[in-house]
């Protein structure tokens, strides 16, 4: 019981970036000394300060609310996002702010030792000093593909050309060699990982009914429905690149031919405009291209449009969400030139009841969404169990 | 904490149409003599009888168990399927068998007035006696179409031609009237509630992802994913029929154009062939006409089972359900014949990585998928709170 109120409150801490006592009271449904008792109990575990706001600051009269902080620094994670061009890796601290980062492009093809040798080394930066160390808690890692849920196994990236890669292992053996103990390492596509920060911190707080869309080379949907994760029964769910869009279509690595991410994403626009599918500027060099205008400009601008409607349409239609987050990727830059493009066909194959409620929008954590949805994933555990999964500095502290 | 209890045990005899004492114990977790208390306050109520299992029958020696089985005729619900061409109603007791039935054809187009007017009169010929008008506890209505949730209104059921039916008002007003009180009427989507039965009592008893279809003239979905039903935010997720499977396909009745359900549904089928899309028999006659062979029957037979297969596989890389049940309507009707034509193309159309492990079946429960799941619906608020929704004649007796 204890143990499960610990983690009540610690989770709504860190969701919070901090909380007053009364906050906690209200969330818990305890009374005030049986808080002041679980406060104290994370205080003296090392993940959480007290202090008093000032209240002049917080514009309240009256005798000074205590808060309940986050040590940001003293509990933390490493979020890893593999992208298919990009490795980005960062600090994460309890209260879910980006401490520190780096980020760096990757060859293409990649393979998974180059990507685990170069999150390592981006990790022992991120780590050099020895309490930067000794907080960390857990590792999460985003990766383009599907994952078995619990194993930490990339069953297919099929953008990165790999399969049955035992991601999560691998990571570990390179994080454990960096902090000279275990630290729970845990793998999750990036969509899925998107959309869950989107809902606790972005652009879809307190929506329940949320599809969420990243990538430049395949496209990634991470899907809420009344408020759970669709993850399918292998994890596969939400796996929206593979909805066919045009039965004549372009041929898609899948095997199959005219899925919406072979006609809408990286290809469909690099090939006809002449372009590196795999440059990594290509939104801005499309943007460029539609600017100057000319035929295969045209064409391609309404081809690629009206496919990207399609398979909006069709997961619309199935899914009936609230919101559709466009996260890192092509079309969350391509967006703001091509909305209206889109809206025309999305008007025409919406079912008429839908057209008028649901939203499209640009993410509300920008490039982060599914670097921040790692971080959360790693501090799982200690959310779940914050005295048993306390940073080392404080267990030995 | 005593209506809770009550409640987790009715659901259980219910469901599984009886339960022994000892296994109550198990699913409530409480001692004997709680359950025994329990037990006697269904029994007061008139829901339940408890009887000794003749230990010859069971098999089993020793002492005979106590089993409480529900009282199907005292604690009744009417289900009340509302489709395209067909109109039944049916009385269902607690434990859910159909205790009696009447089925009707209904004229094309149907008004919302001669729909409820024919639902009062087969309600009428099922609650003759005073005993089972008594008995009724709930109506449930299930309709090919989006509804509302809790406020009983058809939003859109396209088949029908019906737009803001206030359905569930209406059916309360003919039902009062048949049984001199007011019952709670609730209306939901037909997959939706066939969905839902499949999961108690037919073939996804245990599955927690499942997509479910039906219809003849639409294509109705119920989707399950992680347990929870999809239902979108306003009650229309699962509308699978609207997916694009052909941009140049045939005009959708939605205003869109090459929809799942435009091109491998009735008109699919009834155009190419020369048949009355409107035919109540129309898969005993699109067999036969498959069957006598010739270029038509081939290449609609092409065409519809690639439109159908495409439509699926876009579901199925969407959803990831472990089955695909097939429910009330012209695809449950084909299927022994078409699974082959439908096969090859699912193959090459679904991620290779959920190829092997989907399962397309007949659903288990036949026609009578949705009326039970609009049973369950109807008998929500007793099971609920048993002693406060029992039966009138329970009440006063």
């Amino acid at each position: 019981m204890r143990r499960h109120n610990l983690s009540v409150a610690l989770r709504s801490i860190h969701q919070e970036g901090g909380a007053s006592r009364a906050r906690l009271t209200g969330v818990l449904g305890l009374n005030r000394s049986t808080v002041g008792d679980l406060v104290g109990g994370l205080v003296d575990a090392g993940l959480v300060v007290e202090s008093r706001l000032d209240p002049v600051l917080t514009g309240r009269a009256g005798r000074p609310s205590l808060v309940v902080r986050p040590l940001e620094e003293a509990a933390s994670v490493l979020a890893v996002h593999l992208d298919v061009h990009w490795l980005r890796v960062a600090r994460v601290g309890l209260g879910g702010r980006v401490l520190d980062r780096r980020t760096e492009q990757l060859p293409v093809p990649l393979t998974p030792d180059h990507a685990v040798a170069r999150t390592a080394a981006l990790a022992g930066q991120l780590l050099e000093v020895p309490q930067q160390r000794d907080a960390v808690v857990g590792v999460g890692v985003a990766v383009p593909g599907t994952v078995r849920t619990g194993a930490g196994v990339v069953g297919l990236a099929p953008n990165l050309g790999w399969s049955e890669v035992d991601l999560g292992t691998r990571v570990s053996e390179v994080v454990t060699a960096l902090t000279d103990r275990p630290v729970p390492v845990a793998v999750a596509n990036d969509a899925d990982l998107g959309v869950l920060a989107e809902h606790l911190r972005g652009a879809a707080r307190g929506v329940a009914d949320v599809v969420y869309l990243c990538g430049t080379w395949g496209l990634g949907g991470g899907i809420l429905t009344g408020g759970h994760p669709l993850t399918g029964s292998h994890g596969y769910g939400g796996e929206v690149g593979h909805i066919g869009v045009d039965p004549e279509g372009r041929p898609c690595h899948c095997g199959s031919r005219g899925c919406w991410e072979a006609e809408a994403l990286a290809a469909a626009w690099a090939h006809p405009l002449g372009l590196d599918p795999d440059g990594v500027d290509l939104a801005a060099q499309v943007l460029d291209r539609l600017e100057r205008g000319g035929v295969a400009a045209r064409r391609t601008r309404d081809r690629a449009s009206r496919s990207f409607a399609r398979g909006l349409a069709s997961v619309v239609n199935l899914v009936d969400p609230q919101l559709v987050l466009l996260g890192a990727g092509l079309w969350r830059e391509l967006w703001p030139s091509l909305a209206g493009d889109v809206a025309p066909w999305l008007g025409r194959l919406l079912l008429p009841a839908l057209r008028d409620h649901v939203q499209v929008r640009l993410a509300g954590l920008g490039q982060d969404s599914t670097l921040l949805g790692a971080a959360e994933l790693a501090f799982e555990a200690l959310l779940d169990d914050p005295l048993a999964a306390r940073p080392a500095a404080a267990a030995t502290g």
